[in-house]
């Protein structure tokens, strides 16, 4: 067993059972490529300040170039017993280049080094998720491009509630999307601050420069408390939080198609190479990406639950508690990667059928409001109005009629107020265009909401 | 029983059972005074567009106006029956001003009605909270300011690390507070978003201008898309998420001032009047209010995971499960704010025993790193000095000394580059003073701090 | 304000912040009867100990009796300045007798006795629930019962599988309450456990007979350790979790409720007085009371993940943060006993579209897999049978026919094996029938469930 | 690209990303042996119902049995195109024995078979839990017994509260662990159920004999419906539900022992061996098996998030969602035994401080109840002699004294009825000697404790 770089007041070896209960290094050598380039900032800074002379300056850089390089090729041995990544490749840098690499880690301790890696890893990440939601917004307003015009229920509580265009469905997809994306945002302003100087927690005694290390490292801003610096996983809690959100929105799409392809709903068919069969029953075809997707939301919520769970009640300042902050983290960015890619391009795999859609948005009297508020303008009290259009349907219900068979006579009998032109506000499609107001269902909004964002990303 | 306002319909009245189940006006009443001040503004809207007479608009807005005044003082019955706040106010205004008052809900839903007032309410109380994590921020940094020079023993892994001024630990929490209120502010412009005119999902079919809405209302935006604007309660999960990580910012205060006030730690005295006994052993006084704001995390957190499971999975657009969204809003807000309070007023209440804090700061060889350091500066790499230094530490438990009791001569037979000077870096007051970068412990950083914030705070 | 009954060693009276952040008396006197019932089996024991004397015995037991009678006329005001119930009820019997209430207390500390007024409280409470969980059980078997022989599409994926019968379908949901009332029975047996006499947390120093004080509140078991005995919340949240298991598997039959009250499903029709309407929709009629309990399940879950965070990592023993055990529970309950009561009286009043159910499975291939079984038993192998049908299916759809309307002729084209007989497995009737094993859906199995429930339970 | 054995209907290749969003071959083929057992059951039982001839039999069992020799042997190469462990192995049997292979599947479903091998799996888990936390549960009641006799200040919010032996806080978590154990056993049932024969979800339409495959697979009982069989993963929850209480009872112990580790405490100390050190500083010994182990307490409870989110709201039977069942409760089970068995360890490596732990019993009042009972016997009312009290430790506050060093006639100022025999309640150790009730600290309850313990596990 190798002797720890921390070994020196230990009278005894590291239990076997201890080492492989505490290590890291089978989840975070995933940072190996933040490491390296954190400890080359960290050893210009040290150079910088007279700690290291320039020649093991150069020999250290070297050294930590080629580890990454071996590392990449996949010619590296990560050993468990050196416990973490960080560990790991100081020590294959003594190994590689001797007595310089041993002071590298002057005026440093994992607590900061730790976070400054996951902090660069993670800063990349959500940039790499900003692309993906990007994509799926493109995929979303591509649809809504193709389908304009095509009319579908709308429905509140699953009832059909008023006709709307499938555009603006979509679109309402984008505007989720589109907070998604601010939230990552405003999330990597708490990312990208860095806290290397803090070392173990009461700042380096060694005069370091941090600026440049910030400098080196392209962040914008130095962390400026030492103790929160290397406490602070917050950016990491928030970052899962707007996974979250994004999960949850890409669950309510996941379920309406699972639902609209039903034979019952019969909205949407999603192509062969977007569905999986049954080993048993020869017909079946389903549609496994989207019910995959909507239970993968529940394995995002674990993950922030983990991690709050964790941070709760932590005395100050860095608790070995805190190396549970990982395996949530990456987790949660390799779930939505994939469920933001695949559903991008399944989007390009599902055959709306308008038809279909068309013919349930004019059954079930989905044009009462509409109804309702013709009597408004002929200045009916709206509550009035509604008791009215109510009984009517009550009445169709009797009868069984939908409201387009209804004649003139028959709505009089409810209201003498009912002119001609009632009969036309009927009809599912005058009833979108009606609904012209900012926001609203109508082709003119929707068809100008889609001008305006495709002008806005310059296509 | 009374006729509903929707039941046109129906045919039987509403079960009893059902109606006890499906209420709301138990908890949503809270939200009277958004609902009217929403009502008037779109009462304006009405006029404007002509759907409603400058008469009727007048009559409209001072019955709201009465109904408000009578809630305010008390003298307002909410009906059960009436389901809502939003039914018991309009059937309210249509008792006192007649059929005007039924006119009031044209173009408009339930729907939008309630993400308006739930938005309404929330960027008020997001105001609330900033400010109380203001009051909170302003006692640690008074807090810090007094106890400048303190020197207490830093921990990590509740192990004694390095010695640390009381007040850089006072101000790594200031920091933390600084994250979540740009966090709330972050989602205040996700909640500072006007959604009336989406009616109950289409958008409303009268012609109403929601900018005039949106000015009326002092919303610097408005909802672009109907649909996502009825089912979109996103901000409410933003808003309960950064809440659950300001309670877990208190919580870990918390958490150490409970452990501080043990009396093997003695490192706290909190006021009489900020402490609580027991009912059977007449010595006990406890930290309640820290252990009770340690344990209201849980409760935080529990509001979230409730709401994001509502979320989760539900079709488009406006389901029934969305009402269960108030309660653990509503009871987030009151418990950050009550925590908030509490903690900041208790600060000022505790006695904090810098004499102990010294002499705990002074053993436990919290300066071994700068002995470390030390070598470090004689040219020794970190990694050896830190196995030289720990060896030297093994020794001291065997001797049964402490590092300040260590001569020349011991140091020196550890390692010659030891020099008389190396007896001065055990001092924990110098040790302190060593850590001189930018947020670092050093009494010039952190009176530098407190200095930059009080000048920034105008104080 | 009143002297705390604790207050001997205090120097100032309790912060009125302070006195408001911690009263839990707003929320546990709803414990008041179990307080009091609790208080006087204490009582008996004291006087058989000897503490106190008969005269005294019986003062108290009057004087708690007295109190008893006039909380339930609701003529007792509950002060807010003496915290709980525990330390309201003592100080108004001494108030009602005198001295002799001040001996009360004697042996006892509020940390045990609000760890026998909860467990006296659930315990009761679990009984209510299994209660209400048996009367779901009969609504689903008499609904199973009047439903035999409707045939519907069963579904994997939302997608149709194979034909089942409905009264199948209806006693799955049977069997998953069967599994809650298991747990919740199991979860009872650590309810039932007396801790009066563990004192605050050493156990009473008084020589007390705790055996008495089990047998006087019918426990059948007294815990086994003071330490635990005070700090144990386990059964609270065991409950909480038999809770969310129980929710989650009403949110499952609601959910598909929800979905068959679609247009586009239809089949099922909830009575009127089972649903509700729209404030500006004339037409809708909407399934909330099968939403709201589908929401609610985040609710229960939000608690059990409150209680949860509020456990982890306490010290031993008592600490403030358990007071944040009661509202999540009593929160639980309540939420549970509501939706089970109003969804077994929901049960009674929805009406299943027979014919519409048979005519939905009788498309869509659903019975598909009976044609590849039947291959089976000509000797085809099983999973060339699969591909085999596989490839008729796609025939279908290629021709827009369903299986029903094949001929022989074309089914000896995918395989010569096929015979007159073959033709009969495609009837969804006959292939409900055919899977007649135990818990298999063929009328035979099911009605002899039913007639084997309804005659375990003598009906 | 292989052919999928469900592709007969399916018109194109699935799509790379999808092949790679849903396959579940990576964390699924932990279940290849029991998806072994689970086939060679099935097997026989189409043997015995005629379905595949003896012969067939014999081959199909022989070539199961040489696959798992081989993935044992690590021979196996597991094919992602396959999906799932159910396909991989299905596949390679035809390979090896051909056509006889292709009949295994008949009558079965990859709905039931999974539930199968889970249930099988889990079983197996749960008895390998039980033994581990007997393990730990042994372990504790050794150092109880070891350590009979050492006093120590019991706590409640952590603040001194009355002396207590250590050995019977280490039975407190005796207690809580012999809850767990009961929490699983109780789970067992659940799990122990055979599922076989639901096929897809109907049942099967062959004439198998289910309860043939239970007696061959050793289930004590058979699910009673196939459509809840298939759907069913109560059992998953429950488990991780139980483990996030064993979860919580270890994460109460090692807070404490973290705090107990602390230089100001001084309670234990824990071997080198089962601590790390730090990077930077090298005097620090940490007690990171113990940070670690509170830490992983999040991870399991957001596992239990995890699956019930997944869920909530599921229309029935099975979804593609229920995939997410396997990695959360795989997670569960390795913490779990994890943390039980380093935790057993590490409690035979702890070394406690008894007479430090006297020391502090001896301050800070501990006894003050024992004082105030002593009034109570000599006549005083309870409440007030706790009054009395308080202002006895009010006075020894003021006066800087313990209550050891008080005179009688100190005593006798607060109240005549103190005579010689007070003092000596004073002490610790009489003290907790006097608590001898059933449950109770005192020496002759604490051992009598032990003795019965270890006399019921005959040792």
């Amino acid at each position: 067993m190798a002797k720890k770089p921390w070994g020196g007041r230990f009278g005894q070896p590291t239990d076997k059972l201890v080492e492989e209960f505490t290590e890291s290094i089978s989840f975070d050598r995933r940072l190996y490529r933040q490491d390296i380039e954190g400890s080359i900032a960290h050893c210009r800074v040290l150079a910088e300040a007279g700690i290291i002379s320039p020649d093991e300056e150069g020999r250290i850089i070297e050294g930590l170039n080629s580890i990454l390089a071996d590392i990449e090729k996949g010619r590296f041995k990560f050993p468990a017993e050196l416990e973490d990544i960080h560990m790991a490749v100081e020590q294959e840098l003594t190994t590689r280049i001797g007595k310089a690499g041993e002071r590298l880690h002057s005026g440093r301790s994992r607590n900061d080094q730790v976070a400054l890696d996951l902090r660069l890893w993670l800063r990349n990440e959500a940039g790499e998720v900003t692309g993906l939601i990007g994509e799926l917004k493109t995929a979303l307003v591509e649809a809504a491009d193709k389908e304009m015009g095509t009319v579908m229920p709308g429905y509140t509580h699953m009832q059909k509630a008023q006709p709307v265009l499938l555009s603006h469905y979509l679109l309402a997809f984008r505007e989720m999307l589109d907070r998604d994306e601010d939230r990552f945002r405003d999330c990597l302003k708490r990312i990208n601050v860095m806290p290397l100087g803090s070392a173990a927690l009461a700042g380096t005694g060694l005069p370091l420069d941090r600026k440049v290390a910030a400098r080196l490292l392209d962040f914008p801003a130095i962390t400026a408390n030492s103790m929160d610096a290397v406490s602070d996983r917050d950016f990491a809690a928030e970052f899962i939080f707007a996974s979250s959100l994004l999960m949850m929105h890409m669950s309510r799409l996941c379920e309406d198609l699972v639902i609209w392809s039903s034979g019952e709903f019969g909205f949407v068919e999603i192509a062969d190479s977007f569905t999986t069969g049954s080993s048993i029953m020869p017909q079946k075809k389903n549609p496994d990406v989207a019910e995959l997707i909507r239970g993968k939301t529940g394995r995002v919520y674990g993950n922030l639950v983990s991690l709050l769970t964790v941070l709760k009640g932590l005395p100050m300042t860095y608790n070995r508690d805190l190396q549970e902050d990982k395996e949530p983290l990456f987790d949660t960015v390799d779930t939505v990667k994939a469920c933001l890619a695949v559903l991008s391009r399944m989007l390009g795999n599902v055959r709306f059928a308008g038809a279909r859609m068309l013919a349930e948005a004019s059954r079930g009297f989905t044009t009462a409001t509409d109804l309702a508020e013709y009597l408004v303008r002929k200045g009916v009290p709206f509550r009035q109005s509604h008791e009215i259009i109510g009984r009517l349907v009550g009445y169709c219900l009797a009868e069984k009629k939908e409201l387009q068979s209804l004649s003139l006579e028959e709505l009089k009998n409810f209201n003498p107020a009912f002119e001609k032109d009632a009969l036309s506000v009927i009809d599912p499609v005058k009833s979108v265009d009606s609904r012209n107001v900012i926001g609203g269902t109508s082709r003119k909004q929707v068809s100008s909401a889609i001008r305006k964002i495709k002008g806005r990303s310059g296509k």
